[in-house]
This record gives C-alpha cells, structure tokens and sequence, in this order.
C-alpha cells in the first residue's frame, strides 16, 4: 500500500518499527560508504599488470619518442590512438593529458577565464558577467569549478533524453553572457540518461548569441556499459561540422574508471583548429604530460577493442552491485511508493528520488548508522536540491556484503524520513 | 692578444679564417642540440629500473593508501619525505604535484590571477596592474607565464651572489603592483649563481607595499651539484619564519632532472597556512595527482640520501661535457678576450656573453651549420636582451663527441660574429 494511504496509526507504527531496525544498526559501528564513484580494489586488480612489465627496457614510442624525456605536448599516438575512436575524434583533433580529466577540464575553463578561447572577443574574467547552464542533477565537481569562478549557473531540467533543449536553445540564444554548458552525454552523471539522437543534432545546432559559447561535453562513461548493448551515441564533434559549428564542443575522457582513478591518463577532444589554438596556451603551463604513462596504458590496452574487452571484466564485478542497490529499492520502497529510481544501463550512479524534502534527512540518518552517502543537495547548483529530494547512490566500492547492509539501512532511512514528514515531525 | 687590439687586416683574415671553417662544416649536415636543458639517454638509463620492478604487486602506501584509487590532494607520505630535505620543508608544507613543476608554477600564478593567494584583498585578474620582478639574465618558461598573462616584468640586474637586492627592496616597498619576483636560488638559470646568505635574508626581511607579494623560489637544481661541494643556501621559509613573513615564499622543485623529464614528480613548498589555502583552491582542480608515480620514485630513491646518491652518477656524465665545454670556449676565446662565460659548479648551463650585438648572429650562424642554440634574448623578459650579448649554452643532451663538434662550432661562430661587429660588416 502506498504510504501516503496509510492512517495516522499505521504510519507510526511504520516509523517506530523502522527507527528501531535503525537503532540496531547503529549498535553494529558500521562504516560503510556509497559517496563517490570511485573504483573496487577488485576492478583496480585488473590493471595491475600494466605496471610492471609494459616498459621493460623500451621507453620509445612508435614515433620514436623517447617518453622518458620532455616533450610533446599532445601526447604518443599510440595513446591518441586508444582514445580515438572512444571519443570519435581523428589524430589532430586530441590532446593526452595527464591523470585527470577533471583537471583538464578546470585547467580549460581556467585558461578561457584568464585568456579566452577561440574567437573570444575577450578573455571571460574580463566580461561582467559569465552564466553557465547546467543540466541537474548533473556532476558536482563540474558545478564547483563554475562556483570557483564565481560563474553564474542556471539550471537546466534532465529529462529522460538529455537536457530540456528547449531551454537551452532558448536561453543560449537571448543572453550572450551564457559561455558554456556541461553534458554528461553518455549514462550522466547521477540520473543514467543517454542523450538521444536528437539532442545531440539540436546542440550542434545551437545558434548561441555568445560568439564563443561553448559545449563541455565530459564523456566520462563512454565504455562504461553495464549490460551487453553498447550505449551509442551521436558524434557531437561530426554534427557540429555538418553545421559548420565545430569549434563549439569541447569533449572530455579519461582512464579513471577504465584503469586506475588515481594513475590513468585524460583526453580533451576538439576541432584541429581548437586543438591548435589550446596547445599554443597550454605551451606556458606545461612541457608535456607523462608519456611513460601513455605508453604504459597504450602496451597494455594495445586498441580500442583492448579497452572494450577491458571494460567487460569491469562489468562483471558492478553488474551484481547494481542489481543489488535496484532490487532493494524495488523490494522495499515500491509498493510503499517511496520515490522512484533510475535503473542505468551504464555509468556510475542511482539515481535516487525519495518524497519532498526527505533527501537531507536521509542522508543524516544513513550517517547516524556509519553509511557515508553523497550529500544531499549535491547534484544541483550551489548543492541546492530546490525538492530536497535526490540523492546520488554510488555502488561500485563497496563489497557486496557492504553494500546489502548500506542499501538496506538506506531504504530503512527513506522510509523513517518518509513517515516523519507524512507525520509532520 | 685581444681582438680589439687587431688591425682590420688582421681581423679581415681571421674573418675570412674562421668563416671558411663555418663553410666546411656546413657540408657535414650536422644536427647538433645545445638549446635546452634536456637531459641525456644515458642520464635517463640510470633510472629504468624504477620503471619495472618499484610496484611489483603492492600499490599501498606505509599510511594505507592504495595509489591506484583517488584521492590524496598533497601526496602520500614516503613522496613527502623524498623531497622535504630536498626543500627544507616539514610535512605539511608540502604538496606533492605531478610530472611538471613548471606547471605548477603556471596553475600557482593562474589560482592568484583569479582566486588570488592568501591575504590577497582581490584577485589579482582584478587588479587595475599587475607587476613583476624578474632577475635576469633568467628563466625564459618563468618570463613566458608573466607574458602569458599580461604581467608587467621589471628587469632585475643578476649579480654574481643574486639579484640586485638593493632594486628589489627598493622596488617591492614602494609600488603595491608589484606582486611576485622569480628566484632561482641555486645554480640559476642560466648564470649558475648560488644566492649567498645575505641575499637570502635580505629576502625574508623584505617590506612589500602589496600585502599578498609573493617571493616564487625555483630550487630546480637544488641536488644539481657538478663538484663534490654541496651548495648549501639559506632555507627561505625558516628565515622568512625569523622574519613573520613566512607567506611570503613559494618553493618549487622537482625530480624532471633526476629520474625522468617526462615522468618525474613536482612538488610546491610552503608555510603550512599557505598550503591549506592552495589546497582549498586546488581541490576544484583536482581529486589527486598520479600517486603510483610517487610511490614508485619513494620506493626507487628510499630516501633523500638516496637521491644524494643516484646525483652522482648524473653528476660522472655532465661534469665531462661541462668541463669540454667550458676549455673549449678557454681556449679559443680567452686569448682573443671574445666574451666571458660562466664557469658553473651546478645546474644545466653555461651562460656565455659575448661583444653587444653579437649574440643573435651567433645563434643565426650556428643554426646555418645545424647547431641549435636556445635563441638569443630568451633568458631576458620579452625575449629582448638589451645588449643582446647572453647566449644560454646547454651542455646536456649531445654525446661528448657532437659536444665537441657544437662547442667548436660555437667559437667559430662567436669569432666570426665579432670579426663583423669590429668591422662593422
């Protein structure tokens, strides 16, 4: 029965029979967490190889560079090659840089502040004003460099195919203090949504006022399908060059989740000429990126299909911890009608939704009882969720043992936060 | 006898000399590098051994850190203790960076642009001015960031124990532009000057109009010892300590010379409030830099004696080259009183200056005959030398065979060019 049907009675005796089983958890000391999306040491195992025997005496690359020593901004080819056709960009259109794509990306809003981009009129710092779009719930850390900046962020609704493009086409069109948006285009980071076709063609059709607007589109989860069928997407950078607006998209990718989050290697994908014009900026921060790096993931990976095959054994171990976090919901909060969740095909997250204003208190209640969750608030602008209701669950680090005992303690909290604001306590 | 005591005769046949030589090497099709400071094969050959055997199936730090996974903005601890000898720093003034200290240097500079550092009333993007000190001859990568970013460089006299300090006081006390001053204290590029005590204290006794100045202190070549005398200079941040102004400097440094250029470890040094303040700012840039690289250089190095040590084996290949380069320029130049050079006890360089208005024909000639030189100017601000007479000479990368052939090529050259200033051709 649906909890909002439930007599005053029953209600609290839900809530006193669920506060009690929360009780006991806390009597465990647990310490469990679901806060980030961060890799198992099980799937970190996977690429262990790559760090000994993938340079044994020979540092050189295909091209003849010597990765042990400066240069080469752009990075080997070998490792170009790897992220090529992942990001559906050719050898000109592709920076390697270093272990971080979030690092690239704030370096590339960093650098459009201080410098501006291609066809920039000026350099951002020097506008009044700079406004940003930003689809939520979207990625936390992509709201933080724009809150860094003092950037103003508008929030944009997900709906189930990417962002509200009426919106954006709106929006991007009347008010040129608007320079960028962030996408996720692929399994978004918390909600699982897949850009569709047509989203895709509407952004490469945007008419932004800003001469030097511009897309951010972090394709974090590429190859990171959790069921057999690869999720396919448009190539933004190809439609943006059907409408001659290729210098529009910035894409982003990275190893984290591929190898290692801690020592993988990122990629910025580009039009030739944005390429061009970035390597000539970034020639004052840095000689070039760790090659020996490069070189390591390209001998170890050796192709694209090496990445796809990579990732299988990746899935193997998060399928399971998916299906636990979903069926649990399922199990406890569905016949309760206790919100809903996303079900993703790939990526990181659940994407969770419980009543109005419960999220806060959810994420309290989980803390009380050692289970570490995102906060609340998190996936919006400014870490301000204006329902108070979504909640980011991040499956893949803990065991599944952990994690039966994490997702249940967290229905249980959804349902105490459920009967507290249905009791207006 | 000095070629300003020559007759025109004498200096038409010495011209008419030494341009043939010119001529005939010519012919060879020589391809000679002298331009940067880039280590060589054999120097990198030392380290391999890093590369292969340092991770054999244990990724955790002595603090529990797995370094595949993310996290750990400053660094693991053993990378900490590898470099806080090195720097003269405790464990929390320290940052453990990537493969780049140049980029760190680059991102330090572009957080105080639109963050602004500690104590900073604005960013310094919103300053009406910004200004800079630049000893020199110095650092053209130091020199490129301040023109990057539209910093105003002063010119600061390099003596033989520093920068003029007298200009600096001066300056710094009374104009409130004036931000930052690069210093490489030891060994500095390109003089090779070691700061002597007293420049040092009278850095941490400095009075800056702004109130967030910042003394940027590029130890580069802080165990880039050529003799067996360690340069031994004052520690900055505890002088500054004695002083109060123990904010005042940024310290910078980096392994790119010790293991591998394109795959070392960087690292920033500072008061312990500063580091907080740079790790606040930076945690919007970054989860963490590569921690499998530092573990890798701690386990390889074991400690910073270790580090004294593997120094040594680079010191048995450069000191030669040096040691060819500077008997070279002794014996062809010296009688004929061409120019004076740097005879260095550390670092990359020799700074060579030769009659005004002779250096960039030198590097013209030189380049005719396939030796690369770094281009005259590049160790001034702007790229302009005022008597454009300081030619950066790197030692490093050639064998002694093609060093022997550059640096004859190199006097050659350097006759020639004043033969024409005297003759006025």
């Amino acid at each position: 029965m649906n909890i909002k049907q439930l007599s005053k009675t029953q209600l609290e005796e839900l809530y006193s029979k669920e506060s009690a089983i929360l009780e006991e958890y806390k009597k465990k000391g647990l310490k469990l967490d679901m806060s980030r999306g961060k890799p198992s040491p099980e799937q970190l195992d996977l690429s262990n190889d790559m760090l000994t025997h993938c340079l044994d005496g020979d540092h050189i690359s295909e091209t003849g560079v010597d990765c042990r020593n400066y240069g080469v901004l752009d990075g080997i080819y070998e490792a170009k090659r790897l992220f090529m056709p992942m990001m559906g960009v050719g050898r000109y259109e592709i920076i390697i840089g270093g272990n971080s794509s979030l690092q690239l990306m704030y370096d590339t809003i960093a650098r459009a502040m201080l410098l501006g981009v291609k066809g920039s009129p000026k350099p951002w710092s020097k506008c009044e004003r700079v406004k940003w779009l930003c689809p939520a719930p979207g990625y936390d850390r992509h709201f933080a460099i724009c809150q860094a900046f003092g950037i103003e962020m508008i929030t944009v609704p997900m709906l189930s195919d990417g962002p509200d493009m009426d919106m954006v086409e709106r929006l991007v069109s009347e008010d040129g203090d608007i320079k960028g948006i962030w996408c996720v285009p692929r399994y978004a980071n918390p909600t699982g949504v897949v850009y569709s076709d047509e989203v895709v063609r509407r952004f490469a059709n945007l008419s932004p006022k800003a001469p030097d607007f511009r897309i951010y589109w972090d394709d974090a989860y590429c190859v990171h399908d959790l069921t057999d069928e690869r999720a396919e997407i448009l190539n933004i950078l190809e439609e943006c060059k059907k409408t001659g607006k290729q210098d529009m998209p910035v894409i982003f990718a990275s190893t984290s989740k591929i190898s290692f989050p801690g020592g993988g290697i990122a990629a910025i994908g580009a039009s030739e000429e944005n390429i061009e014009f970035m390597k000539q900026q970034m020639s004052f921060q840095i000689i070039g990126y760790d090659k020996l790096n490069q070189l390591r993931h390209a001998r170890f990976f050796k192709d694209f299909n090496g990445i796809l095959e990579h990732m299988k054994k990746h899935r193997a171990i998060l399928k399971p911890k998916f299906d636990l976090v979903v069926s649990t919901l399922d199990r406890e909060l569905s016949d309760l009608g206790i919100g809903s969740w996303s079900n993703p095909k790939g990526g990181y997250f659940v994407s969770f939704d419980g009543l109005n204003g419960t999220a806060k208190r959810i994420v309290a209640l989980c803390k009380d009882v050692g289970v570490k969750l995102t906060e609340a608030g998190a996936a919006f602008p400014y870490g301000v969720d204006p329902r108070d209701s979504n909640i980011r669950i991040a499956p893949s680090y803990p065991s599944l043992e952990e994690l039966e005992a994490a997702i249940n303690i967290f229905c249980t909290a959804a349902k105490v936060a459920a009967c507290e604001v249905l009791l207006g306590k």
